[in-house]
């Protein structure tokens, strides 16, 4: 058992589940974390756990290149590693070629880039993303792609996403002939399942014995509908247990954004979990909700809280501005976070102005503590079947 | 009822007890964090609580600038202001202006400085320190003094201190006159005693009713024992509830900030608080305590956290150095803090080595609790009658 999605209840195309992974059960639609170098920056493991975190995502290229793979698999895995019995995904590398690395080359094999810390040059391909993601230990893993830059021109968008299949066949096959090679794959004992602030839990042990990873294929295609559609069934052909949508929240307008994920939906079997990769904003998560989509992921609500943007229910409030210098009240009236419940907006604003780490720590907290409850919100409405929205 | 000391158990020189302050039991000898602009840098109230700080330090000169008397007290004092239901001491401005700016000009009346954000130009006196301590709310505050540098010769040590002794009476006089002034004395509502973590504790009101603010006075005289006498005198002339030791540690060797410190305790009055002021190390802290100091504070353990250097019982982990890399092992295996119960040596490493944030919040949390649990350990000894040392 490495693997099981169970839709619970739907409503129109939503639907609310359980996916189980090796390390804990992911209700769904989720919204994972971004916890880029082994750390949702800012925030320490145990507040992850209680603001309800049940699955946070790492980010292969930079972990590749600190500490580096071969660091995380002797630790036994990320999740030791890190501290975090829950599940992890990582992304391939390839998003992270392609967005921070301008002098990048790509070829049939796969992509030479330069290290965006110390301009050492690298080669990242379908086998070796892999590689490094079986060392990584995530429990679901991405296969390696290339994410077209937006704009380009149907030919360039055709010949990328074909590269893509390519490469995601290559994936998978590297994947089943080195999957037993995960680092938690070989621990034999199997401890009992115990509370999640037990010693156990830290261990990052499997729940289930001979658990692997499972490799999620991604659908590319650009901005094309009928694109989206050849890539979504070449992607099916080659088979996987997850699919993801790539290649969105490139600099398109959000309406295209909205369109081609919900066309390339249409293609996606509704009996696997269907991923959008790096959205959204609050009001964008609940749309793809509520459109069928299963998971996604995004920076925004940590690296907004960096720059002071507060997500609430009155809306966005930038807690820079001198109007809350002397302002009592909570940042947000409605919600439960601990930041909300302890902090007025005079005392954010100040740690905010004055530069105090204290500001990005608190910030984050709240912005996933909003991202997290409004997920919850999204799986609540589905099962009772009414329509939520902001 | 403003502040009362009680000694419990005397072991030679050293002694350990109870001072009661209007925002709570400090347990004495104590080593108060310093968080300096309403903040310990990286740690958030509800750890500084769960690590059992009992009372914490905050800089008048800081929050003078950022986030200004006037936004403090109309918050309620800084107790409400940063959420902090427990006892706060602030310094008097002196010893940052003293250490923060260069071209300080020194008179009768008081000083003229620049700030160190804005060069903007700003005047300190006993009795505006005073004003804004007052301002601020802290359960103790600080005579307004001038630290004197080292070295100095023996006649501008002595003027220097006698120029303390002026100010002390003055700000004693300001402060009696204006003590009534403290944002939390005029809240008539003294709530029951609740838990540390109920609605309650977060208002900061103070425990009894009718009480206000303590005033220390501090001794100063340079390294000359002789001027130390006699500023000891005179200040206990002038009457306080509490005296400091300070300009200490400005560059002197350690011997004589011991000598200094032993000679100046036995002029002071066995019954009532004494306090070091800006030391020290572990094994200081230690030192001292068991001269008969019941108070100290220090930024080392914050700011060392910030730099990856880091106090455990087995001296000092350098966190950052390359042979962490993969050491599975907790930061200090005799420390029961949350972050050695979690986190591995070469996750800390990765952490400081990448630069996140984590790795801050992370060290000052160890560190901090390192030093609280020293202090713990040397009241414990105290009270056994056994010596305690490192």
């Amino acid at each position: 058992m490495s693997l099981q999605f169970q839709i619970e209840a739907t409503r129109g195309k939503a639907r609310t589940g359980l996916l189980l992974t090796p390390h804990g059960e992911i209700e769904t639609p989720i919204f994972m974390p971004v916890g880029t170098l082994a750390s949702v920056k800012g925030v320490s493991q145990d507040i992850l756990e209680d603001l309800g975190a049940q699955i946070i995502l790492g980010n292969t290229y930079h972990l590749y290149l600190r500490p580096g793979v071969d660091t995380v698999r002797r630790m036994g895995g990320l999740h030791r590693f890190m501290s975090w019995p829950r599940a992890i995904l990582t992304d391939s590398g390839g998003f992270q070629v392609f967005s921070l690395n301008e002098l990048r080359k790509v070829n049939e094999e796969g992509v030479t880039f330069r290290s965006h810390l110390d301009g050492s040059s690298h080669f990242f391909s379908p086998e070796s993303s892999m590689e490094a993601q079986i060392g990584i230990g995530a429990d679901i893993i991405m296969a390696f792609d290339e994410c077209t830059e937006f704009p380009a021109d149907r030919a360039r968008m055709k010949s990328s996403m074909e590269m893509t299949a390519r490469w995601a066949a290559r994936s998978k096959k590297y994947f089943e002939e080195h999957k037993h090679e995960v680092p938690w794959h070989t621990q034999r004992e199997i401890p009992t399942l115990a509370s999640p602030k037990s010693g156990e839990s830290r261990m990052g042990h499997p729940l289930f014995p001979n658990a692997t990873q499972s490799l999620f294929g991604i659908v590319q295609g650009g901005m094309d509908r009928d694109l989206r559609k050849e890539s979504a069934e070449r992607t099916i052909e080659i088979g996987f247990p997850g699919y993801a949508i790539g290649g969105l929240s490139v600099g398109e307008p959000r309406d295209l954004t909205r369109e081609i994920i919900e066309s390339t939906l249409e293609h996606l079997p509704t009996d696997k979990p269907r991923y959008v990769m790096g959205v959204g904003t609050p009001e964008e998560i609940v749309e793809y909700a509520n459109l069928g989509v299963d998971m996604m992921d995004c920076v925004l609500p940590t690296r907004a809280a960096r720059h002071g943007l507060l997500f609430t229910s009155e809306g966005k409030v930038s807690i820079k501005q001198a109007r809350y210098t002397q302002d009592a009240g909570p940042l947000d009236p409605k919600c439960g976070c601990r930041v909300c419940q302890r902090y007025s907006r005079a005392y954010l604003r100040h740690l905010y102005a004055s530069n105090e780490v204290l500001a990005q720590v608190l910030n984050t907290i709240h912005n996933l503590s909003f991202y997290l409850d409004t997920m919850r919100r999204v799986r609540h409405s589905i099962r009772l079947g009414e329509e939520f929205g902001f």
